[in-house]
């Protein structure tokens, strides 16, 4: 295979590599030695939808992670995850349990409803953290047809509000749900940064603790694309692969998936890019709690800081570095670091934060 | 950013990528001028989910294949392509006129149904390809709320069999589609190799022909992944990006799939790629007359060759190469080359087919 | 025709025609005059599916009520009316904002989401009535395709929880949700007894409000089953005959279903049904009032009184009278009259609430 | 109860209940003694949602008819009890073999796709049958992801163009079926006219012979509305009860459907209205065959006769009686006989044929 950087292409490079902001962590490219990774994958024939021999040595840097019984379904994006999890989940007739905060609630434009015909039973929370008791609010009533029967709890670490679930509550969490008879789901979009905040192997708060089928999210942590839906307990579903194509789910050059996820799991890609991304954000965070009139709003767990600011500071300061609103009537801001984020783009923003509070 | 050669990647290659068969053009991977795109994409941030710099840029370079009014939207794969194109295009109560054996009636795991509702209103055809006769098989009843409404038909170019519309046949149906105010769908998971072989731009059967909405294949002419989906006439559909979110195929880091269509489109690398891989059929399918007791079914216009030959001389010869029995009850297989198959790919076949025949 | 009664029939009474509870007013059977009814629909040939001529006049007593652009599709039952409401009234992508406490949301089995694909956007309220501030934390983000797009507010009258929206309550919602594009739905499964209990025709909070579209009861006011959806505005929706065959609420034998409506509604049946249930619960709420220990919930507006009272009361009070608990922790009780409920029954059952209240 | 007859309401006949076509078995009204029947049921409170002492009762008497084990779940209409009923015989990835002209797949507004995301798998038949060999077609791929998987095989007794399966044909599709992991579902919504034409108790050729489950008709024999999905082998199928509130087919006011289908299936009202409908179809056909000109096409086993005639005719011959075209290119016309024909209607219409074939 030639040298890709020797190879001419008739693309060209359209934005400025320099320019990163606090907008998300899916705003950053990929991580060199992910893209150095389809390289050695390129070449040759390898047998389409998932039959390649990357995806078979997937599953085995899967099982270092998360037991022998994990079975790793490589798919395109964490809404297709999520979404092609929770039907191998439920039957026609089952509801999920989540957090009214939950990315599959808010974020995923009623996919779930839509493609899977799910119903989401929400619950209220304060930080976006199920309990036992906020899932009793909703899960009951399994022999009323009126109902739609909660037969998932989904939850997500760390949260959509940057907090992390500690393994005892996900324990908890799991007891609780399979005492009724009901599944557990994982939304991990940002699974490696909860394990860097937890500073614990994935496994856990995960297959250890009771999860039954995660989400595994590699895209927001250095990969181009790509999710694994990664099943932890092989009893919990049925025909995954079926619901994966059904789903439109199933990519045809899995290679290119799956030795993405390999690069990013064989060894600590995963973690030296999430524990980067984490102390950023403290790093952040300790500096916002210097400027006056700047609140932190949740506890700073992972890779996320949200703050409430007046309203024209944040305005001006988006027109130097790009983030979102988180609550644009509240004042409340996102702000979110990510693999490639740097010590100088953090104490630069700190800079104009500083001189925006100012004016 | 790196060179990606010399960056130290905990991927391994686990597969010889001097091993090429006539399985699939998507067993092939991506073409080096593919991978060498990522790295000028990568780097810095851009904003996600498709507002970023290079799909800025591939919408013009959409219109110099497909004229000013045309559109791209992005999406991971040809289901999804199809899908949420088919989706755009109908309404709740929406049919779908369709070849018998067109792809998204036999090979999507039921996907237009489940995740969209589609009832496809199928009609056997001699070569894959639709008439205006054909079409009125199922086009009628509009009016009538126990049929599902004919509100699309939906033709791939080139077909599931090899065969190549020409412009003239699918301007005929665009004509007599709108007539009757359907719209047309094009699935153009191999539209290059079906341009190459015309040898006409891609607008002669498309936006000049009259199709509303097409699903461009990228993945089986040397992507790594990626489809687009080109709105043709801008008044045939709304709401694209809910529609392609909803359907789980809105991708995070555009820029990736972007900018590989660039480097496809921008220049001519789909032309070559389709050349040659249409050649290299040519080729075998020359190959193949020569040899005795082997029946070629229908007329090579593409990438694929079909034939037909003793059950027992298939299998022995999948030993050797990979390849598909298309129906294995009449002894029919798939040859199908790529844009990386070589001239000595096709003589070894050939060598090996002629030695199974003669034991 | 023979008259019924003098007809032999193989059925067999199987109850005991004396016995009324406080469960709900689908507890009870039909109005004698709604069967009478029946018998003037039978016979001859009348064409199926609607075309017949009770479904043809139905329009003209539906115009008397709701104004003569008002067009009347006849269906099974609520679910089905509300189902194939919403679906006429959004488009694929499209959402429902409602109250937490909607009967589509909280009892229909899941049968927006699974049968239509709606997502519910739902808003926390008092007492289960919207109001512009509270729709406006939903209805937000049309142009954001990560998000459901709110196209409809759908409200119920009177209320799940027994209270009643005034036409002026109503008209602001309208106007709210038709300057920012969406339409307005009216669950009306009791639609009579707020019109009863309103002392205004029905047309009064609904077209003359500004009322897309009426999910219009007839099964709880009398009729032995059947709804039909009231399309108020005809520009709201498109091809609702389409909509209702697909959605399995097209009967063969309309005219069955469209008799009934007209017994009802040619005169004065739904208001003379409507105001006696009204003014049973009235009366048991009176009497309610006067036993110490039971505190009465909502404002007693229609046929139903919410009531708290001690656990234990409540399960000796079911042995003798049929009813439900609401949240059975908090000992929250629904006590419904209906239009067979006799002062008889009210005063029976105040006697003994009395007596279990006094063990 | 008070005498319907005797009790006054306000709706009024609005049609000729001396006319009678030969349109559709759906266009008749109600038999007397269904009618009869709701009165017996009415007064009173009982359960609803399906917990009233009708169904209960009903269950005895469909045992009688189906053997113990046979669980009745009584719904509004054939599309509700076909579509509920195939959910309950699939998974999410499921299909269903069935005859090109099945019901299902050409008269139901694509409910099977759009409520229950049902891929059908059509066979051609020639006379509406499917056989073991016809199945074979389209029953394979179990274990490929890109296919839906064939779980059901669905045929209709009898068939659309009035052909009748023998009870072994139907045995012998069963253990094709179950053989393959399939189960089968008979849609029977003429499924009277079956049994008298082979003049079999109807479980001869439903539970005996292995059917999974059925939709049992009522509708087109004598009732005003409802049908009853029968559950013949329980293992077949779970959680029906949620499946079909979901589906929205649940009434209320079941003892009002119960109680029409325990009038029709107590005694044997069932099978005189089917052999009198059957009766007079032989009794029609009889008399086409004497008309030169006029060809019937398929053999007349139950109440439909299907023939071809001069288009003229047939246009001068629907101003006198309602009836259908079949396939109006090909002149091809159904005359379908129903409970309430008489000698006098087939007599006349003769007449009126063979007059407009002289013209």
């Amino acid at each position: 295979m030639a040298d890709p950087q020797a190879v001419r292409t008739d693309a060209r490079a359209h934005h400025d590599p320099a320019v990163r902001g606090f907008a998300s962590d899916n705003y950053a490219g990929a991580h060199p030695e992910i893209l150095a990774a389809l390289t050695l994958a390129n070449g040759g024939h390898q047998i389409a939808y998932g039959e390649d021999d990357y995806t078979d040595h997937l599953q085995r840097v899967i099982h270092s992670h998360f037991g022998a019984g994990a079975q790793a379904y490589p798919v395109f994006n964490g809404t297709g995850a999520n979404v092609t999890a929770l039907q191998a989940l439920t039957d026609r007739w089952g509801a999920v349990v989540c957090a009214e905060s939950a990315h599959i609630n808010v974020d995923e434009g009623g996919a779930p409803e839509r493609m899977a015909g799910l119903k989401l039973l929400t619950v209220a929370t304060p930080d976006g953290k199920l309990t036992p008791e906020l899932i009793d609010r909703q899960a009951w009533g399994w022999e009323d047809e009126h109902r739609a029967m909660p037969q998932v709890v989904s939850i997500t670490q760390n949260t959509e509000l940057g907090t992390v679930y500690t393994p005892d509550e996900i324990r908890a969490i799991c007891e609780h749900a399979h005492e009724r008879g009901m599944k557990v789901h994982l939304d991990g979009a940002r699974i490696s940064n909860a394990a860097a905040s937890l500073d614990v192997p994935m496994r856990t708060f995960t297959s250890v603790a009771g999860v039954d089928v995660l989400s595994f999210g590699g895209t927001k942590n250095g990969m181009l694309f790509g999710e694994a839906i990664v099943v932890l307990d092989p009893d919990a579903v049925r025909r995954m692969k079926h619901i994966r194509k059904m789903s439109m789910q199933l990519a045809s050059k899995m290679r290119f998936v799956s030795v993405q996820l390999e690069a990013l799991l064989a060894k600590d890609l995963w973690l030296r890019n999430a524990r980067h991304s984490n102390a950023m954000a403290q790093r952040l965070a300790e500096g916002v709690r210097q400027v006056d009139g700047v609140e932190i709003l949740h506890e700073v767990q992972a890779n996320a800081v949200f703050a409430r600011l007046p309203h024209d500071v944040s305005e001006r300061l988006q027109k130097r570095y790009r983030f979102y609103f988180w609550d644009e009537n509240a004042g409340d801001v996102r702000w979110m670091c990510s693999f490639d984020t740097t010590e100088d783009d953090v104490d630069g923003f700190l800079v104009a934060l500083k001189e925006e509070m100012a004016r």
